[in-house]
């Protein structure tokens, strides 16, 4: 076979720095192997809308196999990697053994939790789809309950929904949730008196979203606070449990929903491989993207730690595709005998929507508040999405909730009896 | 409170009947409660479509919330009928318990397995969206294990897809199936030699569509093999195991995909609660729908047996439909002390689609085929559809199909672990 003879490049992961190697080793002289454990790629800056039950899950996800048939040289591969063996350049994964002459590592972070007493056994992540789809099914089967309780107190404590960490996920979600709340469930739910119903933003630091310039965090604080998010700036998360949270400087909060949106850190298992790990859990990589010491192994996107004037890469969609684009260019050129190139982040702003109308937006030096940045995001997101009909999908669902008030996946699936409600992520869904 | 003094009906079920029931006694002098263990109502006839990964879960759900907005007298309850006490008119559910004047009993069908050893452990089901959604993540991991697997004879085991029953629903989905092969995963699947996969559909009687004319009967049996399908006519299930289904009269076929469509019997749960139970496991109902020496309580949908014309009524949703609004009126005419009505099923026809462009309809004494009754069939499934924004979302996914020749819904969500695929209905997923 003549293709056998071609360098074998083996991508661990298909988010957004693993399908962008991918798609930039089509068609080049190399065989490609894109493992993943899921055979979709999630368009995760949208999960919290399927959390909210504004999009579904298929809206925002788009079949691995139906992006790589336009690329011959590239295999799917539907695994996730047990283990690597550096010294002989092969990859166990649970369906086979793969060979690899360069390895790009694009395996994303997963949520950290500080070591913080019973938060990670009683809180629920915004990290994957199954992840979204458990959220949105729990906040649902929240309101049937209390809608059952003749107790103020435990109704009061179901309908408390607490989201843990101030940056953009947690923010958008506080607002989506409090819109689903005040919009489609106080029209379901006339037995329910919503001021029982409260969503609170615990965030440790003194202030929302510290990237961002100071006009724009003033203003997702008031905006939020307009909306009845209840915002406990400076309030460290001490311990978590089924029916509350409790915090340093601050009452404990009776709840029975967690969201964890706190933190991020690399995937576990890849820093049991040997590789050299950072602090924040991610692996140190040279500024080639390469592990040092092992030219052939790269690793992109929130699984890489690497500094530029002198901060770390935040761990975002745009700087995972950017090196995933990278890390392939580097292996093309490390072939042809070309020398390697260093990566550079090219930061083109940041967005955070907050509900209706409403959005910041901080771009090259500007910033933008209001209707403004709520269409920009609106407009680069529709733009991003993988597929004409999901980007169908989202726009039918997002007109509608626009003009009808009214959030349309409501829908309790996979099935969760309301006496069985799942109070941490170990249960079943 | 005025509304007290109302009487109160409990409805149990929100399906076809459940639903047109509680949509009939909007607005009547009447109190009434809706009971499910399910926040939405499933359109059924088009569950096979999730399962062939044409439609997403929540394009044929809508939350019932959502419906009953518009009914103020109608309030619902999310939980599981458990008990009946019809001395004391009382129903005992997950929730709590309920006190009825009328009670309308619409809880449906489930499959029915005539006892055939290892039918009922080792088949998937098309009665719920539950089912649904787990034959399509089924399906899908089949193909993505075979692309695994160096076996030929395993291969094909794994690729051999049985549906046994040869009703509507049986060779819609044959259909179905056998579009989504030959169109998507021929095309996602280059590594897999489609030759090695089939669809096989097995039924007892010597023709498929027993109810349907002699012509159409034909039709569907030569279209459905020209579409590929291996049709095997009176084949008698004798056993299923995990890896091949045993028949009279005919091989066993090497198998670990068995989708039972070969009969509906009425909930178990209810048959245990005192009510005279018919042989194929219905309950027997007056011709007014009232169950014998307790006129307070009726039965509409699958769940009842009633004989009109020397035949027992079918199980299909227009007969739902039409005896929950007939049970509806004649509760009514019992509190207003009118005279009840006898229930008379109004046949407007059947239809049933054999993949593109292809469909039978029986309708007064007409036979339609080819085009005309696919289109037909088309049009009113989308008018008979709840929701505007659902309509849209099946008419993109439709349309989508129909002119990429591509199924959108192909994620496995939730996910199943390629090495964990389940065999049975009981496994989790």
């Amino acid at each position: 076979m003549e293709t056998k003879k071609r360098p074998h490049v083996v991508i661990l992961g298909a988010g957004f720095g693993g399908l962008h190697a991918a798609k930039a080793l089509a068609g080049a002289p190399v065989r490609v192997t894109l493992v993943d454990r899921n055979n979709y790629h999630t368009f995760s800056p949208l999960l919290y809308q399927v959390a909210a039950a504004e999009l579904e899950a298929s809206d925002i996800a788009y079949p691995l196999r139906g992006i790589l048939r336009k690329m011959p040289n590239v295999d799917f591969l539907m695994a996730q990697a047990e283990h690597l063996d550096l010294k002989n350049k092969k990859v166990v994964t649970t369906a086979r053994t793969l060979d690899y002459d360069f390895l790009i590592l694009a395996l994303g972070s997963v949520s950290g939790f500080f070591d913080i007493p019973g938060a990670r056994e009683h809180s629920l992540r915004l990290k994957t789809l199954e992840d979204a789809i458990r959220v949105r099914n729990h906040i649902i089967c929240c309101f049937e309950r209390a809608a059952q309780l003749p107790d103020a107190e435990s109704r009061k404590r179901i309908l408390t929904f607490t989201i843990v960490g101030g940056g953009p996920t947690g923010i958008e979600y506080a607002g989506a949730l409090s819109e689903l709340i005040s919009s489609s469930f106080t029209k379901d739910f006339p037995e329910i008196d919503m001021s029982e119903s409260s969503v609170v933003l615990v965030e440790a630091q003194n202030s929302l979203l510290p990237q961002f310039p100071h006009r724009l965090r003033r203003y997702a604080l008031s905006h939020l606070r307009s909306m009845g998010v209840k915002v406990h700036l400076g309030s460290r998360v001490r311990q978590v449990t089924g029916t509350g949270v409790f915090l340093e400087n601050h009452d404990p909060i009776p709840t029975e929903t967690v969201i964890w949106s706190a933190g991020v850190r690399g995937t576990p298992r890849v820093l049991t491989w040997g590789l050299p790990v950072s602090p924040r859990g991610g692996v140190n990589v040279l500024p080639t993207l390469q592990v040092p010491e092992h030219p052939e192994v790269y690793v992109v996107g929130d699984l890489s730690h690497l500094a530029q004037d002198g901060r770390p890469l935040p761990m975002v969609a745009p700087v995972a595709v950017q090196q995933g684009k990278a890390a392939a260019q580097n292996i093309l050129n490390a072939i042809s005998g070309k020398p390697l190139q260093r990566f550079i982040y090219k930061d083109r702003g940041s967005m955070v929507t907050l509900g209706r109308n409403s959005g910041l937006a901080s771009v090259k030096g500007f910033s933008f508040t209001g209707f403004p940045a709520w269409v920009l995001w609106l407009l680069l997101h529709l733009a991003y999405l993988i597929g004409f009909r999901n980007r169908i999908l989202v726009m039918t669902n997002w007109a509608w909730d626009y003009i009808l008030f009214e959030r349309a996946v409501r829908m309790i699936v996979p099935k969760v009896s309301v006496d069985q409600i799942p109070r941490s992520s170990s249960a079943p869904f």
